[in-house]
C-alpha cells in the first residue's frame, strides 16, 4: 500500500470511529460500541474499505498497550493487594467454567474432534480487558472496588489465555503437552509481574531526573513510550501477552505505586524515602497529561480493528448447525463468566457486575479463532459459530452494565466505592 | 515482522534517537545531527539493526507531516505575504542553479547519459525542509523574518522537487514530457495551496464547535489528526508532496491565520466576524498542547529513518570516480543554494543564512536517488556519489548556521526579528 492510500485509510478510520462513538454517546449507547460498529461497517463485514494489514495491526496494538498503560497508572497496587484472592478466584473460575463446558459440549454434544473442541473451549475463556476497561471508564467506575477486582481478574485471564493458546497450539502440532513447560512459563510470568514494575520504577526515576534537566522538550513522553514498547517486548519474551508489559510499566509510573509500597512496608512519611516518593506524583501528572493525546489517537484504531477483524460476512447465516452450536456456546460463554462473579464473597449486585464485566471476548477471542482457522483446526462452520459468540458477548455486556449502574448504581452494594472517577 | 519484534525495534529507535540527540545538545551540536547519527549507527551503514520497512516508513512520514503541521501553525500568513516574491526567488534560484550546473557537469564534464544527468541535477535541487526547520527551531529562530523566507522557499522547493521528479520519471519511462501536463499539475497545486487552508478553516470551526460540546475527551486531537491525514492525501492527489497537506492544515489551524486574513481584508475588529475569530486562538492553544506529544514521539522516527536510508556501506570508498564526481557535485550543491540567498535584497548576513538554510538535501534528495537507483537510471557509482553529496549537505549546514547565529546573532542584520521563539 502506498503512503497516501494509507493516510486516507487512517483518516477514514479515525473519522468513522469518532463519528459513531459520538453518535452512540448521544443515544446513550456505550461509545466503545460505536467504535466496534465503525469497524464492522468499514471492514469486510459490510463496506470492505478497511482490511487488516500489518501497519494497522501494529498501530492497534500500540493503542491497546497504551490503554493498559493508563489503566496500570490508575491501578492502586495496595487496594489490588487488599482484594487478595478475589481476582484470582474470578479469573480461574471464569477461565475454567467456559473451557470445561465449552470443550465438553463440543466434544460430546456435537461430536466434534478433540483438538477443535479444546480450541472452542479456549476461545470461550478469553476476556477482552479493552472493552471492559472502556465501559468502566465511561461509567466513571474505573477506580471503584469492583473495577479493581475486574481489572485484576481480566489481566490474569489474559495471561491464562495466552498460556492456554500456546499449549493448545503445541498440542495441536506435536500431539502432547509437557507439564514442565507450563510450569516454566508460569514461573517466568510471575517473575515478570513482580520484577517489571520495580525495574520500570528505577527507569522512571532516571527519566524524571533527566527530564527536569533536559534542554530539549519531549524527553519524558518519548522515553516512556520506549519503556512501554520495551516492556511489551519483554512480556512477550517470558511468554506473557504484550499488554502485560504496558500494564506493568503503567503500575510503576502511577503515583499510587510509591504510596502503596511505602504504606505496605510501614515506612513513616517523614523518612528520607519520602522525599524521593514525593517527587514522583509530579512525574505521574506531567506524564498523564502528555500521554493522553497518544491514547486518544491510538486506542480508537484498536477498537475499530476489532470490528474489522470480526468478519461477519464469513458466517453462513443460513446454516442450522452454525446457529445451534453458536447459541449453545453463547449461553456457556455468558453463564461461565457470569457465574464466576458469584464465586467470591461480595454483595449480589457486585457479583453480577463483576461477572458481566468479564463476559466480552473481543480481540482475545478473535485471536484464538484466527489461530484455529489458519491452522485448519477450525472449519468455516465452527469459525462462524464462534464469531456469533464473540459478537454477542462483546456487544451485549456494555449495555447491561450501563443499565445496572443506571438503575442500582446508588444502591448500597455499588455505592461503597472509596473513590470514583 | 512480528509485533513484539517491531516494538523492540521502535523502543531501540526512540531510545537511540533521544540518547544521541541529548548527547549532541550537551556537546553543543545541533540535536537533529544526533538523530541522523542514530539512524546511521542503527541502520545498514553500521549495525544493521534497523532497516526500512513499510510501517516505519509510514510512522516516519507521519512524523514529518506533523512537524510541517506545527510549522504551518506557527507560520504568519500575513508576514509570509509581506515577504512577497522573496521566497519565490530563493526557491526558483535554489532549484535552477543546482539543476542546470549539476546536470550540465554530469553530462558534459563526466560524459554521463542524459537521463542520469537529469536525475543527478534533480537530486541536487531538493531542500530538506525538516532539517532546516529543526535547526531554526533549536536556535529559537523559527519565527524570525529570515525563517519565514526560508520556510516559504523550502515549501516551494518541495513542490518544485516533486513536480520535477514526476516529470523526470515520465521522461525516463516514456521518452517525452508534455508541457500541458506540467501546466495542469501546477494549476492543481496552486488551487490546493489557496483552497486547502480555507477548507481546513471551515472544518476547524466545526471541530471547535463540537469539541466544546463533546462529552467524551480527545475529540480535538483525533479529528485534527484525521484532517491532517486527509489533507496529505489530497495534496498527493493534486500531485503535490504529502507534507504540503500537513502544512496547509497547520496554516488553517494557526491563530495567525484569522488575524492575517482579517487585517488583509481590512475588517474592523469590532465586526461580527471578530467574535468567530476570537474563539479560534483558544482552539490553537488547546490543539498545540495536545498535538505536541505526538510530534515529540513521531518526528524522531523521521530523522532516524533518514539516517537509516542513507546507506553509507553502499559507497565504494576506494573509487576515485565516486570521489571526483561526489566532490564536484557537492560544491555545486553547496554553491547553488548558497548563491540563491544572494538573489534577494537583504543584509549580507541574512542572505548567507537564507542560502545556507536551503543547503540540506536530506530525505528529499534520498527519494530522488532511490527512485533513480530502483529504476536502473543511476548505477552504484552515481548513487554513491550522490550519497556523499546528501550526507555532507545534510550534516554541515546545521553546524555553520549555529556558528553564524552564535557569532553574529545579535548583530544588526539578524537582530531585527519582530519575534523570536
Amino acid at each position: 500500500m502506498e503512503l497516501h492510500e494509507f493516510f486516507l485509510l487512517l483518516a477514514i478510520l479515525l473519522l468513522g470511529a469518532r463519528l459513531l462513538s459520538e453518535a452512540a454517546a448521544r443515544l446513550g449507547i456505550p461509545s466503545v460500541i460505536g467504535e466496534l460498529a465503525a469497524g464492522l461497517i468499514l471492514g469486510p463485514s459490510l463496506l470492505g474499505w478497511v482490511s487488516v494489514n500489518e501497519t494497522l495491526e501494529i498501530l492497534a496494538e500500540i493503542g491497546i498497550i497504551l490503554l493498559l498503560f493508563e489503566v496500570g497508572m490508575d491501578t492502586d497496587v495496595y487496594r489490588l493487594a487488599q482484594a487478595g484472592a478475589k481476582p484470582v478466584v474470578v479469573a480461574v473460575a471464569g477461565f475454567g467454567l467456559p473451557f470445561v463446558f465449552g470443550a465438553g459440549v463440543s466434544l460430546y454434544g456435537f461430536g466434534l474432534p478433540l483438538i477443535a473442541s479444546l480450541f472452542i473451549g479456549g476461545t470461550l475463556t478469553a476476556t477482552s480487558i479493552g472493552i471492559t476497561v472502556r465501559v468502566l471508564t465511561e461509567l466513571r467506575r474505573r477506580s471503584s472496588d469492583e473495577a479493581q477486582i475486574v481489572i485484576g481478574a481480566a489481566v490474569l485471564d489474559d495471561i491464562l489465555g495466552v498460556i492456554a493458546l500456546a499449549f493448545l497450539y503445541q498440542f495441536a502440532v506435536m500431539g502432547e503437552i509437557t507439564p514442565a513447560a507450563i510450569g516454566r512459563v508460569s514461573l517466568y510470568i510471575v517473575l515478570f509481574v513482580v520484577l517489571a514494575p520495580v525495574g520500570a520504577k528505577i527507569v522512571a526515576w532516571v527519566i524524571d531526573h533527566y527530564d527536569r534537566r533536559s534542554a530539549s522538550p519531549g524527553l519524558l513522553v518519548t522515553m516512556v513510550v520506549s519503556l512501554i514498547m520495551l516492556f511489551s517486548y519483554l512480556a512477550h519474551l517470558v511468554g506473557a501477552p504484550l499488554i502485560l508489559g504496558g500494564f506493568a510499566a503503567g503500575i510503576a509510573m502511577g503515583q499510587r505505586f510509591q504510596l502503596s509500597v511505602a504504606q505496605r512496608l510501614g515506612i513513616p512519611f517523614t523518612s528520607a524515602l519520602n522525599r524521593i516518593l514525593a517527587a514522583a506524583p509530579a512525574l505521574s501528572e506531567r506524564l498523564e497529561h502528555q500521554i493522553r493525546p497518544l491514547i486518544h489517537v491510538f486506542t480508537p484504531i484498536f477498537f475499530v480493528m476489532v470490528g474489522v477483524s470480526l468478519n461477519l460476512s464469513a458466517v453462513d447465516w443460513g446454516s442450522a448447525f452454525v446457529w445451534q452450536l453458536g447459541t449453545v456456546l453463547l449461553m456457556i460463554a455468558f453463564a461461565g463468566k457470569w457465574l464466576a462473579g458469584y464465586c467470591i464473597r461480595e454483595t449480589r449486585l457486585r457479583q453480577a457486575v463483576i461477572g458481566l464485566s468479564m463476559v466480552p471476548r473481543g480481540e482475545v477471542g478473535l485471536i484464538f479463532t484466527q489461530v484455529g482457522l489458519s491452522n485448519g483446526i477450525l472449519n468455516a462452520e465452527l469459525y462462524a459459530a464462534l464469531l456469533i459468540v464473540i459478537a454477542f458477548t462483546t456487544a451485549l455486556p456494555p449495555f447491561v452494565l450501563k443499565w445496572i449502574y443506571a438503575k442500582w448504581g446508588h444502591d448500597i452494594g455499588l455505592a461503597m466505592d472509596s473513590t470514583t472517577r
